[in-house]
């Protein structure tokens, strides 16, 4: 099949998803889950076939390490399919129900988007997660992993496809698989045919994605995240929102990468560069005048480390800390750590991200965490869901009217008039 | 100054706007509204160089009646610039509160998008309406309006730009009126400024900016709805929605294009064309054969006629009149005729569009009439907003969190748990 030929039938696909029920789209689940187990033997030598081919071309640790699929990641991704059954259904809920006039009623009803594209790099266990949450909120799914995943991908998408095909053959185009880097150009071009892009993977990779499609994109490029440290900050507070947003997990894109200190508390910072002896501070003239450090430049406000490494600047007053924020920053995730509550509703309200935090940990703001169920990213755009997005953010809402035969003529030459009352 | 500089003087009023009070915003409005009133001869003298420059030009028929201006007009305004202030304040409404954690607090707030752009064409009243639904929102809006209109839209943005420097001086940089053709090709390449687009004209000109840009839009380019006369229809009933669906307001995108009659009602035909004679209508096949009419071909299917033109369609099954709707229409809005409540559950749940409707006219699709208070448009698009859009869709939401130092390590090292508990 051509990617046009794939893109088509997932659209019919879709539509037939739109009305299927909750019980069906959870069974399709529950099968798959049943079958990845079953047959886990097919995958974790697909899986071998990938992992040997890296090897051999010399594919580099980290990247390595997320391609390669054990007995225990398997057990994940059955876990992770199931979990997705427990969720609510994000599907039919009335967001607005009014009456308009006697008779005529107005819902608006939260339906599927359609159909969903998602490019993935070498973890297959996204392949997983975005099939099963895009089935759960009864949308059809795009997939194009990286090609040193490909007989991993082949082999999950062939067990999922066996699976639906076996529990609800009507639903089998769901899942379409794509595999030459050709064919993503031709799915970027397809803005009439596909709703949303869901980009997972690098900076580079979603950069990418944005700039070459018209196809709205959920998700973020950069997360170049703050904590600020206020004049009315505990020390030990400071110490330790700062040691935890830098360090828990560096990797990650709500990890923070500069420190902005108010000057009035810039006697802080020799006891919060001591608390992570493992990362490599760069600091603005004032800070390196306090603490002995690598200088920091213009570049570094800019710079995602992904890394040890946090760059730390000395400002005097809470505007100039917001101004810094949203100039450099990425309008991800920012924290103030302060006991002056005018000044936290004011970073707050001021901060222009889609995450902001008083006294909490940067590295909170996830769907799970969050309390979202699932999570199918986090974005940064304004446009749709922003923040971490779980299974309402795959969803868009429909309005439906009924009446009994009315017509607009009576309500324009004012035999009738609208009543527009809310409905519990 | 450049549109850089324009669009950067709206991004930093865009901060501002986002924390002002309501009153603030609502006192803004206040005075525009009061200096459009006082001013009018200003206005109305401008406009008239552009009617004169439109005549010469020989500017034809319905354009130049859109262009004029007169006292009525000019109180309709400054009326719809009051009736904004009366609308409830779309922001810092609490659309989630859950407690994640002891003193773990998670707040998702509606909060203004950012930099709005505009582009609209001859009509000046839309300078007015998106000005308005743009302060209300507190956004920023960058206004770039048709040639033909360009002293009135000068006279309009000078007018206002003083109402707001009289009132809020902070916030004169809210409203950027952008000017030659060359601007617009600048304006649409300002994806990391401009945060939504959203054009107001024909459909071309939405075709260009969807087709232009990375920018989000949001609108729709056609309207081609349909009304599907069910074998369960009333007669008298499908004889009416289908003359008011058509002929209340023929030129507007809710008006419907296409005509599908299910086959075993096909006698109800002749009704429907006696009930309207001033409309032209183009058939299929068996169409002609039960009504004199000239022939429809696909093309037809694909117009947006905005005129008193109906294409009409025989169809043998429900399932055909939604594959016909979802293939050829602009999933805008469609409605059916029927008793039977299944057909019409059927037919809301399956067709694709923004809105679908049950015996009632397809017209009543409107931010109006759904009781939105003002519209800004109507999207087809599935991301952000659908169907008609009110004030609503001009906002988007932050998380915000306050903890009490609380750390994610503490969380992933099993020391301490979520509680995620809903609050009211």
């Amino acid at each position: 099949m051509s990617v046009h030929e794939q893109v088509a039938a997932a659209r019919q696909t879709a539509y037939r998803l739109a009305v299927s029920s909750a019980t069906r789209r959870n069974d399709v689940l529950l099968a798959m889950a049943s079958l990845l187990a079953s047959e886990r033997e097919t995958v974790l030598a697909a899986n071998e076939r990938d992992a040997h081919a890296a090897r051999e071309g010399g594919l580099a640790g980290p990247l390595y390490k997320r391609l390669v699929l054990s007995d225990s990641k398997l057990d994940t991704m059955v876990e992770s399919l199931r979990s997705v059954v427990a969720l609510p259904d994000p599907l039919g809920e009335q967001v607005v129900a009014r009456e308009l006039d006697d008779g005529l009623l107005l819902t608006q009803v939260r339906v599927p988007i359609g159909v969903i594209g998602v490019i993935f790099e070498s973890r297959p266990d996204a392949l997983v997660q975005i099939a099963s949450l895009g089935i759960k909120s009864g949308n059809a799914v795009i997939l194009k992993g990286g090609s040193e995943a490909r007989e991993t991908n082949r082999a999950l998408h062939a067990l999922f496809a066996r699976a639906i095909g076996e529990t609800a053959p009507e639903l089998v185009g769901a899942l379409q698989l794509v595999e030459t880097r050709e064919e993503i150009g031709a799915v970027l071009e397809l803005d009439e045919e596909i709703d949303l892009m869901i980009p997972r993977g690098s900076n580079e990779l979603v950069r990418y994605i944005q700039q070459h499609t018209r196809i709205p994109v959920l998700g973020h490029a950069d997360g170049i995240c703050h904590l600020y440290v206020d004049a009315a900050a505990d020390e030990a507070m400071a110490v330790a929102l700062a040691k935890d947003s830098k360090t828990q997990y560096p990797a990650v894109c709500n990890a923070i990468e500069t420190l902005l200190v108010h000057a009035s508390v810039s006697g802080m910072l020799p006891a919060i560069v001591a608390s992570m002896p493992e990362v490599e501070f760069r600091g603005c003239e004032r800070t390196r005048s306090v603490v002995e450090c690598a200088p920091a430049d213009e570049d570094d406000w800019r710079t995602e480390y992904n890394d040890l490494v946090l760059s730390v600047k000395i400002v005097d007053s809470l505007d100039e800390a917001v101004a810094h924020i949203n100039r450099y920053g990425s309008h991800h995730t920012d924290a103030i750590v302060t006991h002056s509550r005018e000044a936290a509703e004011r970073f707050l309200r001021e901060v222009d991200s889609s995450s902001v935090l008083w006294n909490a940990s940067t590295r909170f703001a996830d769907g799970f965490r969050y309390g979202l169920g699932a999570e199918v990213g986090i974005s940064t755009g304004k446009i749709h869901a922003r923040g971490p997005v779980g299974l309402a953010g795959l969803t868009t809402t429909q309005y439906r009217v009924t009446g009994a035969g009315h017509l607009v003529a009576d309500y324009a030459e004012g035999r009738r008039s609208f009543t527009h009352r809310e409905l519990p």
